[in-house]
């Protein structure tokens, strides 16, 4: 089983990985998909009046700052727009897809993290009413009915906690438990670039492979996005996965660029 | 096997409904539920600088006019924002429910219905652009594997056409195709109303009974909301369903009272 992990940028071309996914299932692979939709979300919330709001963490880590606003128009664009339209251009390459959020079936539950400190200049302050939650348990039996049927789950937060508050929670660290719980090893993730870069400037850097007992050497050279992705990473490992492929969602034939290593990978 | 049809008004309580599902659940009933969320569409479609645009046909029967704006918000509302909000109600009360637009497994199909003629004043008028479909075939495999597995559906337009576009839909004409694929012989229907009304001012005006043969010389008592889900209705009866159930979705037991009669009830 394979879990294909994709960003939420506007450059990925889903056609092309969706040319892929249905090559891969032909070949007998099942299939995994969770996806982002960041760049549309943070478009619709301008839309609305309401633009995404960013926060950093005293370690230096910057993530969304979620109240209800914010909540209901990540539910519109991740669990609606993008997932439903993911899942028609999956459909269009003959692959049965079904599209869930981490609240359906419980899929994904989360724990509210609740009040929030962050980095404002250099002061240390508390936020409150914070609705992001990190991830605790995945309804395996849920989407292992699905792949034993032929269909291809195709997922995205929010999650739900165990008092059933929708909220919003990191994807990559998400995506880690579905493949502990779904027994994966191998996930693939890809982005708005050709891999993990050396000289973000320079798109001919990138780092071929990574140790993952070195995956933390990475945190500094990594801008936020990346960070977030190494931390996942680093998770997926714990986690029982054996190896990750970063690579590039733009490109014709991503997946398998990336899986016969041309992006970074990490093992 | 019975499905809830549930109107997209902002009055619906769906704590109410999600007792009475559950109590159902409990007495070994197996439930789909159909909703709405068109209150909200329009809410958000103005927040968002692009309000909702209705037509009307030559026969008389309004509609709303949906163009690629108008499916994204439709996308974003209804599969995302209240689906998955109903879809927490419902866990809440410990309904194992699972959320699923028509797009997921091609679970609605639709085709296109093309150019519309509307009524323009006393002028009719081709309209072009329009998605919307008619509803053509159901997946019952995929509700199917998710009931046997103790699952409650909960699935809301829009469909996918043949060509896998996304088309806005008939939400009442829908529910009668999922009625015959998954050979349901009983319709709960709720509103924001206490059943069909002799008089639309008077609540009290309930009309209690109507066979199903006289369904049609309601249509021109009834307001264009209604008008559908008699249209919805009659349909629903051709594909072998038996009884059907109008009653109030703002009211405590909404789903009990209306099986028992305290609404409209349809034979």
């Amino acid at each position: 089983m394979l879990l294909i992990k994709i960003g939420g940028g506007k450059q990925i071309n889903w056609d092309f990985i969706a040319e892929d996914i249905a090559s891969l299932i032909n070949k007998g692979e099942k299939i995994i998909v969770v996806h982002g939709a960041s760049a549309y979300r943070d478009e619709v919330a301008i839309q609305m009046g309401v633009p995404t709001k960013t926060v950093t963490s005293p370690s230096g880590i910057s993530s969304v700052y979620t109240d209800q606003n914010a909540i209901d128009i990540f539910l519109m664009v991740y669990a609606g727009l993008i997932n439903k339209k993911i899942v028609a251009v999956l459909r269009k390459h003959d692959i049965n897809a079904v599209g869930l959020s981490g609240v359906d079936g419980g899929l994904w539950e989360a724990q509210k993290k609740g009040d929030l400190y962050v980095k404002d200049n250099d002061k240390i302050k508390l936020l409150r009413g914070n609705l992001t939650g990190k991830v605790i348990a995945v309804n395996g039996d849920l989407l292992t009915i699905l792949i034993e049927h032929g269909y291809v789950p195709v997922l995205c937060p929010p999650a739900i906690t165990p008092e059933y508050e929708i909220v919003n929670t990191d994807n990559d660290l998400a995506t880690a438990f579905i493949a502990e719980q779904m027994k994966i090893k191998k996930i693939v993730s890809l982005f708005e670039a050709p891999g993990l870069l050396a000289d973000v400037n320079k798109a001919n850097s990138v780092i071929p492979v990574i140790k993952k007992e070195e995956l933390e050497n990475f945190l500094n050279v990594a801008k936020t996005r990346m960070k977030k992705k190494i931390l996942g990473a680093k998770k997926s490992f714990e986690m029982g996965v054996e190896k990750i492929f970063w690579g590039d969602g733009r490109i014709k034939n991503p997946v398998i660029s990336a899986m016969r290593g041309k992006g970074t990978v990490i093992k």
